[in-house]
């Protein structure tokens, strides 16, 4: 295998297709979105340009749906830095969702998580970092009174009880298969699988009756959350449904945006002239001279700036495809493209940084509470 | 080896010179007992009779307290049932040095640990267990100023960010020597000692400043110590010191008390013709007849009544002695001495049960919070 996806590493040329066979997850077919667009009228760019590639019994979360069984959302976020795009992707669609549906969000920081698999970060660090990306989550929109944000050192009188019941029902066994751990793994990242469970049935919990989980996350938490639907039904609750995006590009190489490579992404943070220069600094698909690209038109497959356009910054079918023939034709040159693209992304930045600002002061709104 | 002595099991006939030796730990020699003595101008019939046998750093403790330093307690209980009189042991013992040094006392009730580590047991079951086993500490007379119980369930919040930091300076290798755990051992269960460790550093954290610790406790518990002092010392707290008691016998055959078998031990809630029947049907020291006894005299390192009267109820050692000559001599005879043993154990229990009883009213003044 040349890639290797697991929810702390992921590395290579990720074969979606592959990874879905490893993991067992079910494609998004036609019909099951047909389903789906009955109810939200439309259907999310995300889900129809597969950004949203695979789910877990999101049939049975509509059959629980349509008897009138209403669901919940889950999802979060391990506060490791500051927030970069890519951890947009699933907040944005869980966010649809929520107005779609009217569905409550559970929203976990794991800062306790990151503590223990990082090297270098301290407690105070990720749960500072807690703090300031659930700003970015509050910039998004979401509903003070459908969203609860969890952060797990500040929520553990809720959630380790609640845990203790999960690892109960964990072997040492199953983590090491399902994460590769070893005999060096500390004993806090052997039972952190435990606390990622407890949001998939708090609300459960806390309401003292089974409701639906639907959990819109990156595909690379899938391990965590194979081992949530394994334990839950033998607790007596459902197994969570669950929705997969891939990674979203990084600006250079790879496959996913690294918060430890700060010119692989841009961060909700950066300033107009960072955006400009990492955009600038990105890798196209363009050709090594005008003439050429004139001739022969860009690579908009091989092209992080058209990725981007295609993940966040042209919502439009229509102008995307434009955008995309333009380039293939050599109308539309990269600098030209590259310039578009920071004036939209400076544009979503502003708005968002002023959202973010706004959000401090209604954080305590978001904030979970026993 | 004819014993195993574990955190959770105790087999076999323990060879507690072989134990020390194994565990790694300290006699009390004569030397370290006359420095304690010169701050206690006594010593407890506990030690002076070998019921607490080993230590570690004691001499270091009293080298901190001669400086002016002052130490806390921390001890604790596994709330998987009642409590039993070998369970008071440490807590008598950490009462006397509560009074002698003013110290103030961390009580952790593990209702986490007892769960996950019961295949029976529910969380709440545990956690009312917590509740009565905290009615027993009270009615010893633990000074409510000086005394914290911790219930783990019920302070998360504060010891599962404090036990993260703990958790990640110990890798499964250590919890499989340690504890021998093995590959079926859940994820609970291998995360758990962490939490064990905190109230071993919580009061430094408290006060932001190293504070001494001394942890009175069954010497089984020493594997959980033994990485909390492996542990602390990187996170820059003291190693906590410890002092060991042997288990209390067993009616019956055994070296311990056992919960799970009830005629095996008196709890503190028994009735009095519930005592009587147990202390009847005790193992003894007598000959199989009246005559033989009275020629032969009885054996009193047999006999599990003498060793009740050893251990709680003759605290006078003159007294003691007079007893185990009046059995070796064949003049008391098995009934007197039952009968006696019934009474004080009755007297006593009456006095604690009144005490248990006065103590729901007062328990909150006990319960730590942060």
């Amino acid at each position: 295998m040349t890639f290797k996806v697991t929810p702390w590493e992921v590395t290579g040329d990720v074969d979606y297709e592959k990874l879905i066979k490893e993991f067992g997850t079910q494609p998004l077919t036609d019909k099951i979105l047909a389903r789906l667009e009955k109810h939200t009228g439309e259907l999310h760019y995300m889900i129809r340009r597969g950004i949203f590639i695979s789910h877990r019994d999101l049939d049975w979360l509509l059959d629980e749906y349509e008897k009138g069984n209403k669901f919940f959302l889950y999802t979060g976020r391990g506060p490791s830095g500051h927030t970069h795009l890519g951890h947009l992707i699933p907040w944005i669609l869980t966010k649809w969702l929520q107005d779609k549906f009217g569905a409550e969000l559970y929203f976990q920081m794991t800062d306790d998580e990151k503590f223990l698999f990082s090297d270098k970060l301290t407690l105070k660090e990720t749960n500072n970092f807690a703090y300031e990306n659930a700003l970015d989550l509050i910039a998004l929109g979401f509903k003070p009174k459908l969203t609860k944000i969890i952060i797990d050192t500040e929520c553990a009188d809720t959630l380790y009880p609640l845990a203790l019941s999960v690892a109960k029902r964990i072997t040492f066994s199953v983590v090491r298969a399902v994460f590769g751990f070893q005999n060096e793994t500390n004993v806090g990242q052997i039972f952190f699988t435990s606390m990622q469970a407890v949001p998939a049935f708090l609300p459960s919990v806390l309401a003292g009756k089974n409701i639906p989980c639907l959990i819109p996350h990156g595909i690379d938490q899938d391990p965590h959350f194979r081992i949530t639907r394994d334990v839950l039904p033998r607790m007596g609750y459902y197994k969570p449904a669950a929705l997969h995006n891939i990674f979203f590009p990084s600006l250079q190489q790879g496959n996913k945006m690294s918060a430890s490579l700060p010119d692989t992404a841009i961060f909700t943070n950066d300033k107009p002239d960072e955006v400009k220069r990492k955009i600038w600094n990105a890798l196209t698909g363009g050709r090594e001279t005008i003439d050429q690209q004139r001739k022969l038109g860009g690579q908009p497959n091989l092209c992080s700036v058209f990725k981007y356009y295609y993940f966040l910054f042209e919502t439009d079918d229509a102008e995307l495809e434009k955008r995309r023939q333009a380039c293939l034709t050599g109308k539309l040159l990269c600098g030209e493209c590259k310039n578009e693209l920071v004036a939209r992304i400076n544009k979503f930045l502003e708005k968002h940084q002023a959202g973010r600002e706004a959000g401090r002061k209604n954080i305590g709104k978001f904030i979970f509470k026993k």
